[in-house]
């Protein structure tokens, strides 16, 4: 779906981030090889992102990945959470810019 | 599934919180009449929980909305995110009694 600029396995997880870089954000798609175990959030290491910009988040997964990824995203300028029927909206944002519950069409 | 404690309907977003108070944490369940729309979101006023308590969050709904909420109640003790499969699991914690993947029999 995006075009991928840097991809990494994480091998005790099995978890896949894909990271495509926007002017305003960053796209961090995540695919599981396998289930995911809740122990096995501890050892996930969420790509870096760079200063200033957004995050998107894409990927079938718990939501309990979501909260962790989330939490792990918060010092980041927005979140938006892509659903596959809308688009990608808002969920937080440090910048006027962008509004909880606006849709980014990515 | 909880003993209900506390509960409201906001009715322009159709939301339901239903909130459970235990003693470390509060159950913060959802329900949804209507499908949320992502705007709704602003409208949204999340429970108050007590100081020095986590959060359970429950219910079938966007994963969006978890999005929002999880960053609402960041400054609580802890998080922890309900799935059926397996009890409700921590995604971020200030405190060394609860650690991130812990699962929580409710």
């Amino acid at each position: 779906m995006f075009k991928v600029e840097e991809a990494s396995t994480q091998e005790k997880s099995g978890i896949k981030f894909n990271v495509t870089e926007r002017d305003e954000y960053v796209i961090i798609e995540f695919e599981l090889d396998k289930p995911l175990t809740p122990e096995e959030l501890r050892g996930i290491k969420p790509p870096s992102t760079p200063i200033g910009k957004g995050v998107v988040l894409s990927g079938r997964a718990p939501i309990w990945l979501y909260a962790y990824l989330i939490h792990h995203y918060h010092p980041t300028t927005f979140i938006a959470v892509y659903d596959p029927r809308i688009g990608a909206i808002v969920t937080e944002s440090h910048t006027p810019k962008y509004r909880v519950g606006d849709i980014l069409k990515l």
